[in-house]
C-alpha cells in the first residue's frame, strides 16, 4: 500500500511525498515533532506538519546560511546560532578555522534529541560534542535581550513565523540582535519565500534597513521549500557582502552547493525580488 | 467541494494544486491538452498531465530562455523557436530590436490554438500576428534535417524527453541544429532538473560539447517545475556567455525576472551542478 503525506505550502498548494516509514512521532511543549522517511527526500524532520529539512537537500540550506555570512566577515571568532536544533548549521559553522566559539540556543530540546538519533548526518557536530560547540536549550529571544556586544556573526536558523519562530521576525528582536553583535558584527536570517511571503520580506527588510547600514538579501534553491527558491537576509554593521574580495575564500571547501562564485552571484536578484527590497 | 489535481513529478513526489475550473480538455494526434485554472498558479497549460506553463510564473521561463542567448549573440537577426506553442518565448524574442525574423516550428497546432484562446497573456505575439513572426505547424526535428547555415539563434523550447519532445535530446538532433546555425550561431535548450535528470544532463552535455566549442549551462528558479530549479544549456559556435560585455545590455527591459546581472550570475553553478557538466 502506498502511503502519502501532503504538506500544505499554502491552502491551495501542496507538496505530496510518498512515505516509507514514520521513524518518530512526538510532541514537545512547543510543537509536534516527527521524523519520516520519504522515498524522494530520504529522512525528513517535520515540525507541526511542515517539512524542515531532509537528507536529500539539507546541504543547500545549511551551507548557504552558514558560509555566506561567515565569509563576509573577515575573521569571525564568536558565532551564535539561534534555532537550528537539527545541527546542520552548526556543523557548517565549526568548519571555519577562525571560529573559536560556536554557540547554539535552541528552544526545543526534543528537536535536538530527535535529530541526534534519527538524522546523524545532519547533527554530526552535536553527536560528537564538537570542542567549539556550546549548546544551550533555551529561548533565543530572551538570550538576545540579555547579551550585548558579544558576537561577530549571529545566524537565525528559525522555522516559519508561526509557532515558536514568530517572535524572531519582529522589530524588537532585530534591535536586540544589533545590540548583541560586536561593533563590526553581522547577522543572517532565513527569510522565507520570495513568491509566497512578499509582505513579510518587505516588512523585515524595512526593519533591518532602519537599524543596519548594510542590508542585503541573497537566494538559494531549496526543493523542499515552497517555490523552491529561498531568501536569506543579512544585516551588517560594517562589511558589505557585495564588496568582499572572494579571492580570500578557499577553493576546495568540500561543499556540495556553496562555492566562491555563489558567494557573489547569490546576491544577484531577479527583478521581482529586487522590488521587494527596494 | 475542493477539487485538487496532483502532478506526479516523480513516482514518489507530487505537486498538488487546488483547481477552480477546467477551461479546456482535448486531445491532439500527439498528446492530451488541457487548460485549468488553479488557485495558486492561475491558468495553466497541461500536456499529458504535466504542468507546462502557468500565468503565475511563466515570465521566468520565457524571459530566461529567450533573453540570455539573444544577448550572448551580438546581433541576432534570424531566430528560430522549436516548440514553444504557448507563444511565451516568441513574445520575448520579438522584443529584441535586432531580430528581423522570428520563426516558430511547433508540432502541435492544438497547443497554439488553445494557448491563443485561453492564455492570451502568454500568446500575445501569436494573437496579434506580430510582423516579425513566421509560424509553421510542423516537425522541428524534420526542419533541422532540412536547413543549413540559416539561423543566428535557435531556441529549443520543448517539453520533457518523453512523448513528442523525445527526439529533441538526441545526438543526431544536436548535429542538425549545428548545421542549421550560421557560422557564429548558437542555440539554447531547456534541459530539465539538476536534481531529477542528472544522467540526461550529463549525456546531453557530452553530446553538445563534442560538437560545439562552447557549451554552457545556466539556471533559473521556476516554482512550477520539479525541484523549483531548471537548467538551460547553450551550445555556441563562437560567442561565450561568460565573456560578453553586459554593459551593452539595456537596463530598463520591462522584464519581471531577467536583468543584466542575471545574464552573468545565472551561469554560476552550485557544486552539485558543476559536477554534472564537468
Amino acid at each position: 500500500m502506498e502511503l502519502w503525506y501532503t504538506e500544505y505550502q499554502t491552502k491551495n498548494l501542496g507538496l505530496a511525498a510518498r512515505i516509507k516509514e514514520t521513524l518518530y512521532s512526538g510532541k514537545s511543549k512547543f510543537q509536534e515533532v516527527a521524523v519520516v522517511e520519504a522515498y524522494e527526500f530520504g529522512r525528513m524532520l517535520v515540525l507541526d506538519g511542515v517539512f524542515q529539512t531532509s537528507i536529500f537537500d539539507e546541504f543547500i540550506y545549511h551551507e548557504m546560511i552558514a558560509h555566506v555570512p561567515l565569509f563576509v566577515h573577515p575573521d569571525p571568532k564568536t558565532v551564535l546560532v539561534i534555532g537550528g536544533g537539527d545541527g546542520g548549521t552548526i556543523r557548517e559553522v565549526v568548519k571555519h578555522q577562525s571560529v573559536e566559539v560556536a554557540e547554539m540556543v535552541e528552544i526545543d530540546g526534543l528537536v535536538v534529541e530527535v535529530s541526534k538519533k534519527y538524522l546523524p548526518e545532519i547533527s554530526s557536530a552535536l553527536n560528537e560534542n564538537h570542542p567549539k560547540l556550546q549548546l544551550k536549550i533555551g529561548d533565543g529571544i530572551k538570550h538576545m535581550q540579555e547579551v550585548e556586544n558579544k558576537y561577530d556573526v549571529i545566524i537565525v536558523d528559525c522555522s516559519d513565523p508561526i509557532g515558536p519562530g514568530k517572535g524572531l521576525f519582529t522589530h524588537e528582536f532585530y534591535q536586540n540582535v544589533h545590540k548583541a553583535l560586536k561593533l563590526d558584527g553581522l547577522f543572517v536570517q532565513q527569510t522565507e519565500s520570495p513568491f509566497y511571503h512578499q509582505q513579510l520580506i518587505q516588512q523585515l527588510t524595512a526593519d533591518i534597513t532602519s537599524m543596519f547600514p548594510i542590508t542585503r538579501l541573497y537566494l538559494a534553491n531549496i526543493p523542499l521549500y515552497p517555490g523552491g527558491l529561498h531568501c536569506f537576509t543579512i544585516g551588517s554593521k560594517k562589511y558589505d557582502p557585495l564588496s568582499i574580495d572572494i579571492g580570500r575564500i578557499p577553493e576546495n571547501l568540500n561543499t556540495r552547493y556553496y562555492n566562491r562564485e555563489l558567494q557573489k552571484s547569490c546576491f544577484a536578484l531577479p527583478n521581482f525580488v529586487k522590488k521587494l527590497v527596494r
